[in-house]
């Protein structure tokens, strides 16, 4: 399996000899591989500021039979872009140790929300949790290994007063939420590598209707951070055969705590109702 | 509101007036505070050597009317064992500005992944592995703020193949699952402090009906650890009103990476399969 | 075990040499089984026109040794207050020939649906459907057998364009859904014997929250019928071990067939929006 | 809109102006029009024993422009293969008086009932009690107006020990479950018009991986009928803008007494420990 350097490898040595229009194909494909994994030919051609025909001649040079084939490339190369089962196949040529299982998945887990604070901007964190504070109603979609983030998400709005829904399967439950999204609501939608058909189309459809959008993915070129007003960007690495949830939670933790903040009394009050229903039902071990 | 420090020095300025036995007792609530706010008047005699109407003299000396008033006080004295009203009412005394709150919500959990991997015993992780491995089915329970890493866990599992199930809330569901568990099954129960009292009769159940149990939860005298075979302790602090589940996401994902590369060839056929039925689907972006 | 009969046979032979008194709660208790199964001593005494010490006495005169005792007999004669086990063990004493199970099972169902329409009072029926088109939001809630109508009316509702939510399983769900709860909301809440206890608070706390409440049931005098502004009463009988929530559909299909020739602009628009939301997601097999 | 009628209409006037083979073709139509809204121009041609371009003829000679155009009016003419949306502006033009509703309502839903018992055949519904019975693990599909009969079929068969699972959501869920599927496995769908693609997409992937299926639809010429092993065909009418589930329910009822008379001793020991996790719970309001 190609691995990214190849792609890059294959371009530097080809560079001396391209004509100059291509060499500043070169540069930005070197440069944006992520965006180039997703971008269409005519993305590429505007952001090079080359005509689409460049482009296309670029990956004929360097011995693609098209765009999409140079595209198809650059996804091999990323560990990401992988199925499951690819990623697990790689992983298991060098698997780690049972003894370092422990130690690696916690250090990555580490380095994934080190990274993810790094990616998140301040601004547009605060202006997501104005989004929040104001909406009429807010959806919360998110499925597979993006149902966690998502209900945890819904849960502690919810325990907080928010007026929340949740899908975390799609089918005829997404659509019926769908289906009653008006201007004023808000929707987060969370997804992440191999994104799910549903979850694009959901954030399509919000946008027609007029609804703001948050995302909440990992990568700026991600359709999901592209469909969005609000896109915030997570690591999801694992020692495993797929993507971990974990720098989600971490940011959802960070939401919820900000709102809490932001209206502190009607928090109290919803909290003390919980509290309640809580004590009414005995759900509680102590009281 | 008491503080944990407030107890502690309370006994200790008393300690030097002590009768000996009670000295003994003293020591040991100072030492295992975290013990004492769930144990039995019995147990904590036990633990410290004494007769339980020791134990009971020690607290009227200190000026309460009896051992579960001492133990309140205890309670008390943890913000985690707050309710979540409480505990956000203390943090609006000194609330986090919302500059800072991204940059200390994530250096909270940054500590809660370093703590959690210093109280996760290698051999009882390796244990548990095995344990998972070769369960002829496995129930994962978990509610409220436990049900995020409990579907991450169930996701997981069945994607690579185990023969799981899963149950996020109480009633009627549970009591099903419940009905249909035979030894040879395994229960993972996730619960943190506030613990629901549903969580805590599963794992009794299971006990009684000879079924294995895990549990994931945040104190090792937690009523959930002291049930289990297998006892995982997470850090679960939030700088919001309520506790996080983050760190047991991390718990999960080692779970998972440690089975999928304990048996690859059925986890690869299990992921393959997988990838058939979402390509026959058509839920991928990207097949 | 005692039928209905049993108990009304030891009244009657008993009847010439009860004092006058106790012939009063006698006449009362033989024509309203039903509601003696759950009442309360002091609201027998207060139907009957006699003094609690009254009926207490009657309970002895006739063996029992008090009022507790009575109920508990006249409990047994209903075959709906078994526990499942105890109706299958019934069942088996006579079983239905499996050439016979199908046609029993639905001439039971005719007569269930026959039965439940004249137990309907169409003024009920459409002071119901007044409240259930003027509601802010409505909660339905049903869990186990009830779990299948609520599901029905809930989704109808939705389709519709009615702010709908529904909780078919307790714990945590449910009390977050209460603790949300206004004025001006609509609960309702659907539930046959044997009656789980969560229902009943659910009508308990949307009373004292001041929300109006609809009850399905199959009792007058079930404790959801008694919580409830508008009680629905209707027939499960089942030739299985169990209770049929059969008679509860065909109620919800005339809800919803009354409420969208109500209101047939809204409908209208709200199905053609459903069906956007399918066609956009490619749900149907039939555009 | 073209009514059933209408189309038959327009054939029975060209009649005896068509030629030999075009009469088979004919006769065929008017007779089968079910069949022929869902079966291809081969499947028609093969019944009539004509050819192919013999049925495309017969449309061109009736004035339309192929067999797709005509199975397209004929399909028009069911108003069951309407959107919900065109089937309620259908039912406006001449509404129920809402206080005829509910007798109306549930005099349909007697038809349902009386229609359904003549569709089922008994040698079939003992069939697919057999199925039942010996499944190594049983799949239950059905979404949307289909969900409840498909809840209501799995917590019976939880109740009284069946192992059983139960995907009321497309999508990811949906996908899992089917991943699972192995050979001595039992898939029941219920779909009824407007068929999802989904549970049509879940019957073939049963079908190839080599599990029994059984369907619970509307039509025997519904597709999920013609993937099944064992059809069986309800009535689905409604007063409202939707199909009923109703009949469906009751057939459910039946296959669950069958299941429990068939195995007593399983029925009631399962029943019995379902009881006790009741019981331990404390979830009913009398024990």
């Amino acid at each position: 399996m190609a691995s990214a350097q190849a792609v890059s490898d294959q371009i530097t040595s080809a560079f001396s000899n391209l004509p100059r229009s291509q060499k500043l194909v070169a540069r930005f494909v070197v440069d944006n591989q992520y965006f180039v994994a997703f971008a269409s030919v005519a993305e590429v051609a505007q952001k090079a500021g080359v005509s689409a025909a460049t482009v296309v001649r670029f990956c004929q040079t360097l011995g693609y039979e098209g765009y999409p084939h140079l595209q198809a490339a650059i996804r091999q190369g990323f560990s990401r872009f992988m199925t499951t089962a690819q990623r697990l196949e790689e992983r298991l040529t060098a698997p780690v140790s049972e003894d370092d299982v422990l130690a690696q998945a916690f250090s990555t887990d580490i380095n994934n929300i080190k990274y993810t604070i790094e990616l998140i901007d301040p601004v547009t964190f605060r202006a997501a949790v104005d989004e929040i504070s104001r909406a009429a109603a807010i959806l919360v979609v998110g499925g597979g290994i993006s149902a966690p983030p998502a209900l945890f998400l819904s849960h502690s709005l919810q325990v907080i007063g928010f007026p929340v829904r949740v899908v975390t399967s799609g089918g005829i439950p997404l659509s019926l939420e769908l289906s009653a999204l008006k201007p004023g609501d808000l929707l987060i939608c969370i997804g992440f590598w191999r994104y799910f058909r549903e979850a694009v189309a959901t954030m399509r459809w919000a946008r027609e209707v007029g609804v703001t959008r948050i995302a909440i993915t990992d990568s700026e070129v991600s359709p999901l951070a592209q469909l969005a007003d609000y896109a915030f960007v997570t690591t999801t690495d694992s020692i495993g055969h797929s993507v971990s949830p974990l720098a989600s939670i971490a940011l959802v933790d960070a939401f919820v705590a900000a709102l809490s903040f932001r209206r502190p009394e009607k928090t109290l009050a919803a909290l003390r109702k919980v509290d309640m229903a809580y004590n009414e039902s005995n759900l509680l071990l102590e009281g």
